[in-house]
């Protein structure tokens, strides 16, 4: 049994692990937070939890609330983050943090991309990068996890068994990632440009190349492949709530044979003991509606001479953020992966 | 031939009758105004227009534009044309206003509902309600043309035939207009309850039996009756970018008979010359994809023993604002009707 | 614990069910079946389950399957059911029925809506109509569960607490249903009016005043009553997955007073113990999305000196199907009734 | 003036031609045909007509229709073309074919992806592609226009210039087309996957590098190019009615300089004279809501030092079918190329 923070849960991720954890067997939910400006009970922000909690949600002090639980999860913007993170691990907290602040290596590369100067070395020294399916059993006695967004988790597990087992066989400067992303993505933004009458019945490319997990997915397949790996990454905004799918272009280097029988094979098997990496059969690929309100990440396989396709599937609020924050805690305190995301 | 000026073209209505206008075989755009600082060709605020015209768009000098057309479109919110109206007129220009501003004879049901006080009285003694199927007569040689709501013009074109010719049969104490809108009825208003995310996959009642549209229906009901009428009035929001659907239930009158062989009867005949309003055949009801795109309102009628049903549809940018104001113009100018409007 | 068959597992209403039971900590699912032609892993018919469950999904064998559970869901097309619970019954099984075959007391208006002879009157006799917040007691050992209707059960709710408590005070002749519902309230059928260009972006009544749930609605209403209610019921198909949204009308009979001090406090009196219905508090109204994926049943009250609106809201697959139809098992096996549903 | 027919107006391109032509101020609709059994007023099949044509739909019957029109349009199914075209090309009628029969010249590659024998050499041997950017001298003489699929329309206008001006620097076996279409690309066909429950909220690639399309767009780019072009192509589903949006990604050769200064400059140059293609300015990329409704495609170019971005929009129903078919009409014509399409 836990006790659990939320912080910042009148977001979309932190409303999202709150509906988890009313359901998970071994989590008392000890303390909510947000940036409200007064304690008031938390179904009066979120009117769907009326008669299914009693909780008040607090205004965030991060000193006042070190002492209410023994694992949190921040759900809070980038660079706020960073202010609340040094508090909790000082008073010796576990803590999962959603946000972008601790996932890139490089503080030059966070503050090329998120604009803000970087305050918080320590604490980048202890994160560990939360993808469970390539660093389990550092995520184990982490003290700080750095929850990957939700392009990157998308993109390092479609590539991931490419990249570990037989990157040779390919052209590392040429993979395109032509990610989708339905509007959650962007969080509760009052903005013009995430109104219904702009979403609806449109579509579009935005930041083309310039996204700011293009660095964070550099970074990890860089780690996986042993060497600097630059993609193509160009993400559009889909006219629906949840999901994101990926559709990812590698070319195979002509000089080379591949060295395993099929990639199909490779796939299945690399992740044959994962719980939430799920392959489709050859011919066919993921889409949203499979994955979405669960925690799976679907990915499907396409081969040709010179080209191949990956095409990966995942909730971008489960998967893509608060499943796998929960998924993360599991691994922390030695629960069962799947607990309360089944 | 006519030089019109649109002000307030950068709104959803703004930029429809710019759309209505650019087919107009009558109209020369003299002149586009918005809020926007500084003069920039249009294309630069609606990129839907580029290779299409090249028009530039001004800042509101109310002063600067009175002699730029001969008749002016103001798309301006409720509040912000009483002050641009009277100066148009001071000039002799025609006006046709889609705001609320010009539409209740009452200030202080306008002040009520608008929360604002009128300081315009003159230009409110000048104004004709632009309904043309109910007031084409005075709108020819109206100097102001008040543009109806949108709910108004479907409810008011919904009930008129009884109103007119058996209203004695009905108890008029149970009128209820219960009123579906898609999200562009609400403008470009940046609020978290126009989000994407807040209304896809959404559905509910607001401003319950308070809407500042029910005094607009009740007033012009109450001219068509000649007697007082107090509706019931429950709009909700469709998670669609188009389109006004009301659903209106009327009680007969058990005590009397009706006057009309056919309530359908009444209202094919009613509308019969009407180049803007289609009876469904009997069994049959409006569908918003028949008028999204049209400036048609088109009703279905349904008669029990004691109740009657009455669906209407049009589509809330044409008939429930620029089509209708468009149509206006036509009739103020001697041109036909539905020039443009087909 | 209890052996739990799902009988139509590939419908909207089955899928669901399954989704519920596989949280459930009280049930082991022991059988699934299907129209399908031969026996597969029901991961094959529905993606999402691939890595959640293993079961395998036979054709549909009434008598075979017979002694493979305890309890059975039906989630089988109206007609279909009627030949499977006689079946069922003789082997002593329990049932909980999703078609409309055990809901309507008199066959023949049975078969006037659903234009179809009624065959089994002994399974009729039987039956208990399955809305636990009306008949907890006579579910509690049923051994045949005609679960309501999505409609009925939102509209019942609705109006129970008036039709309960202070009927006298309304003009009873004068009920009306104004209805809204998403697409997966029609089901998986194939037909053209269902096709996402037929649907998306457009809205429309349908079935005026003719839909089949409308006797149910009535005779659930006149048991409560005590006396024979006749509603008028417009259904409108919504642009969206799933929510039923209704919005009531009645009058106050001008005659009589209101015996309660207030509509809203008897709500939050009458459903105080209801762990699924919520009253919004005065002047707030349910939405969609705060009932969506949930069991509740969201009520709000409009009251006016001669008119009183009730809005309700449901999520059509839980409290208007499989939630519950999983309440009811709940209640029929001794478990607590929000197990498996919160 | 022209007497045109439209053969097939009740599917989605054939009423969008009809929707245009009655805008058309040198068209007269002589004959209306589609699939139906008996001759019937055609707003009794699209009732958004009524009071706005009287024109009667008759069955389809070449021989009896080939003298009731100088121009044909036919919005026929795949292969139900090739029955139709050599009556009315026998009787010196022009026809525009927006089926994919006349496309493909080598008909072993029709046979291959439309699973069908190619019965009407003669035609083929006829048809000019009808592409007016890159074939308009051979349209104005064309008695048969092959008017081109949309998915091509789109990744043609894209990748033309490129292929026109600077092939050698780029390595062609690298041209990826990752394409999104809305629902209304898959036309009326009543299936289950596209019901509004299987589009709506989903997204998916179908048909990955296996679409009909792809040698279409292949032998056109290989006529511009001079040389053998194969191109990867992913289509995917929208859920949204219309518009195609395509992210095209090509390498460039690092061993080449590239010949131009800019390649959007290129672009800007290339279409500088076309009345229906836009070049967005750099930096700002195509979104759907620009191009739907109307017959414009836009363009925008992201150049990096080894790779090129071009992405495409078009309405799929006006740039790619209908409206260009009447671009096509207005070049045989010898009519202003915009009339009518503005």
């Amino acid at each position: 049994m836990v006790n659990a923070g939320i912080v910042g849960v009148t977001g979309f991720a932190g409303e999202q692990i709150l509906e988890i954890l009313l359901r998970h067997p071994q989590v008392r939910i000890s303390i909510l937070c947000s940036h409200r400006d007064k304690a008031q009970p938390i179904a009066d922000f979120l009117p769907r939890f009326k008669k299914r909690l009693e909780l008040v949600c607090y205004p965030l002090d991060a000193q006042a609330i070190a002492n209410k639980a023994d694992l949190f999860f921040l759900a809070l913007p980038h660079t706020v983050s960073m202010d609340v993170v040094p508090v909790l691990i000082r008073n010796k907290r576990r803590v999962i943090d959603l946000s972008a602040d601790y996932r890139l290596r490089d503080t030059r590369v966070y503050e090329k991309f998120y604009s803000h100067p970087h305050r918080d070395k320590i604490g980048l020294s202890l994160a560990v990068y939360g993808l469970p399916e390539l660093n389990r059993e550092k995520i184990k006695n982490a003290q700080l996890v750095a929850n990957p967004g939700c392009y990157p988790t998308c993109a390092i597990l479609a590539l991931a068994p490419i990249l570990s087992c037989c990157l040779d066989s390919f052209c590392l400067d040429t993979i395109i990632i032509d990610a989708k992303s339905g509007v959650t993505g962007a969080g509760r933004k009052v903005v013009e440009e995430l109104l219904f009458t702009q979403v609806n019945e449109d579509f579009k490319a935005y930041k083309v190349n310039t996204h700011q997990h293009m660095p964070e997915i550099d970074q990890e397949l860089s780690k996986i492949a042993g060497k600097r790996i630059k993609t193509t990454f160009v993400p559009h905004l889909l006219p629906l709530n949840r999901g994101i799918l990926e559709t990812i272009y590698l070319k195979k280097d002509p000089a080379k044979r591949l060295k395993v029988e099929s990639l199909h094979k490779l796939y299945k098997n690399f992740y044959k003991t994962e719980p939430f990496v799920r392959i489709r059969p050859e011919g066919e690929f993921p889409r949203l509606r499979d994955v979405v309100g669960t925690n799976f990440c679907d990915l499907g396989i396409y081969e040709q001479k010179d080209l191949v396709i990956i095409i990966g599937a995942i909730d971008n609020l489960l998967k893509g953020a608060s499943g796998q924050a929960v998924q993360n805690m599991n691994i922390m305190c030695g629960f069962t992966e799947e607990m309360g995301l089944r």
